[in-house]
């Protein structure tokens, strides 16, 4: 079914100006200032059928033109390249990436280079499935089981899940699996909400947004903490009085802490009931953390399993190289009985990792135990096709690809910086 | 002493095409073809001595550009700011470099941009000793413990060492200092070679290396394996015969294995006795670690001593954030009583990392049992001041600085791609 050549990739330079607003406000002192922006690389075949591969990678403003020095260092890997010899062992054409020998001192697999690779493998996805004229759950879901492992690397895993466990794991998988899909495109994926609670907000807008948000059937909310004791308790009993004491809440430090002082913390923290605290400390601490985190590879992950550090495990459509990596954590988050709840947010992380726990629900972890995704509601007006969310549930989408597509009109307005709202803004400030 | 707003911050790109011979080849597949290259930084002040810092990051060809790139990205942060309040207040300068808000997202303090870092605060510290007269080493031992404390960032290790204790480690550090910095000066450190046991090498080569080191007094020997047990066999065989039973043999495989294969592998290479097996899986793995690993920040080596995961440890100049970083291995180090063995080689990376060892023996561990650094025979001179090895020792540098300061007539030549000898290079490859 894939044809065609890469004859083309581009890449660019997107940030949305979101500092001017207090949106995604975090504790890291300097994440005060947030500029939600992504590396958008655009793959391009001679198949001559007009289908384009979009990829992203989610980042933070500053740094993007990094990272689109990177995706530029490992074109050569992709141009030129049958799409078919590319999926047809994605297991080397992964490995070829990650590895290559000179590019893979300056990660390995993490950082800079890692978030290009995603960009890059996010956009070949993205190109697979709009050529089998599926969306990329629904090409996971429907993929034999042996095609679906042979896209995984297990170099470094073997040690906690080699290719015939994963394999038996996908096989127990079929059974139910209609079923499972059938109840997705009616109910859709429970989501929770991170857009009610970022600490640039004033206590009246908490409340506001929570109230509303209540209103529209939300459940689960995700409130900010970390960068003031005082302030944190004050705002956690407004939270929790305004959504009461049945509904889940969950808190993130965004790395705020020390291992003892995150202790402390949250033990002052405790009285509001949190299912669970995000990213207490370093994400390099394997052994420091508690509960949950975002990882940069599928190693860290493996490691939090086997050290049993988490109650929870958090996937990203655009740290971990792609959907590739994904899968395997996925096979072993399933091997070891952890609940997936995808981290989200960002720009167009909602839209790319649907995809991921809609397959995970319906081919792998057959369970919604303890299981959401996370949902912030702003960005998805630049998307072509932009998640729907109904009932707080996302609902799968219907349209080929892996939903990575902007609109051009969005992207060309905020190339940085010489789109037109950059533009505007530098001059503003006297750049 | 410390005076001058920093006026001016270059970065070139520094690449040695010694993917050309077969020096420097490992087991990574596509590590047979690095070309060692460096990512180098010169800050200029408006003191009016003349006297400039040079900083380097070592990297392998491919994504120097991406390093570049990423220091240029951190430049704002040093560009005008007076050299006395960044060394005054170094923790806070550390820490704004490495947690600035929106670069933070695609590291952090890993990868390319802790690369960056180090190359950045490389050249701080060599402009610190210049103004100072003297050499890196000797400006850290003559420091007092406060001073030297202020310039760590204890973030995310203080549940392994704190403040207090690191000054207890550096008091108690004060008793017999003069005395190990006399036997410094006459007899050196204690270096090994690894310039011997390249994969690439053949067996005559590979004998012949290893006689003419044992007549130069080399007594330590690294050699490459992971590439092909059978060929590993007959290669330590030939080694250890040559060498004879006494002397030390290391292994390296440079994250070539899974865990299970690394413990089979090893089983079978044990005959040949073995110090320590260096790098048998992913640099991210810490339990997966047997013995010795190289780490891209002071987070992973915390958890690899808790983990009593290490029997010796390597520090790298160039891979963690400088100096700073490298002070908190080091006391960290002390702390759990493992030898320090620093990982050298490369591009410079012998001329900067001797001065953190020498002043580690003299203000630290105080002992040479088990420690030795790594020395590789290549690239020095390129280096306004080589390394200087006497009787398998490095001698203690005489110059000022960190001794990171490269000979102008080789930058220029080798800047890629511009330069004489990629121009010539490029031309013949038909680019």
């Amino acid at each position: 079914m894939v044809r065609g050549r890469i004859s083309g990739l581009s890449v660019r330079d997107v940030r949305f100006p979101t500092s001017l607003g207090g949106h995604g406000s975090d504790a890291m002192v300097s994440h005060t200032d947030p500029d939600y922006s992504a590396a958008y690389v655009v793959l391009e075949t001679d198949a001559g059928d007009g289908l384009k591969g979009y990829g992203i990678t989610f980042t933070l403003g500053k740094g993007t033109e990094v990272v689109v020095c990177a995706v530029n260092a490992l074109a050569h890997h992709v141009l030129h390249k049958d799409l078919k010899d590319i999926v047809g062992d994605f297991r080397a054409f992964y490995r070829q990436l990650t590895s290559d020998g000179q590019l893979r001192w300056i990660g390995p697999e993490k950082g800079v280079v890692h978030l290009a690779t995603a960009a890059v493998l996010n956009a070949v996805w993205d190109l697979w499935a709009k050529q089998e004229g599926k969306p990329l759950w629904k090409l996971l879901v429907d993929m034999d089981p042996r095609t679906l492992l042979s896209c995984i690397d297990f170099r470094y895993i073997t040690d906690v899940l080699t290719e015939e466990e994963a394999f038996e794991i996908l096989q127990k998988g079929q059974v139910g699996k209609k079923e499972r899909e059938e109840q997705m495109l009616v109910q859709g994926y429970p989501a929770y909400t991170t857009s009610c609670a970022w600490l640039g907000y004033s206590d009246d807008t908490l409340k506001q947004l929570c109230t509303e948000a209540l209103k529209d059937g939300w459940t689960r909310f995700k409130v900010k903490v970390g960068a003031d004791l005082q302030d944190d308790i004050r705002r956690c009993r407004l939270i929790r009085n305004t959504i009461g004491p049945e509904k889940t809440l969950m808190m993130d430090a965004n790395q705020r802490w020390d291992v003892p002082e995150a202790v402390e913390w949250m033990s002052k923290l405790a009285e509001f009931k949190p299912l669970w605290i995000e990213e207490p400390t370093s994400p390099d601490d394997i052994l420091g953390h508690a509960a949950i985190s975002k990882c940069h590879n599928r190693v860290i992950f493996k490691q939090l399993l086997q050290a049993k550090a988490l109650q929870f495990l958090q996937i990203d459509s655009c740290r971990l190289g792609s959907v590739n990596e994904n899968l395997s954590v996925l096979l072993m988050a399933k091997k070891f009985e952890i609940p997936v709840c995808p981290h989200a947010g960002g720009v167009g992380l909602c839209e790319l990792v649907q995809h991921l726990i809609i397959f995970d629900f319906i081919s792998v972890s057959a369970s919604l135990t303890n299981r959401m995704c996370e949902y912030v509601d702003h960005l998805h007006e630049h998307f072509k096709y932009p998640v729907v969310i109904e009932k707080a549930s996302y609902m799968p989408p219907k349209d080929a690809g892996y939903s990575t597509e902007m609109k051009e009109d969005s992207v060309k307005k905020h190339q940085y910086p010489d789109g037109e709202v950059w533009k505007k803004l530098l001059a503003a400030r006297g750049n």
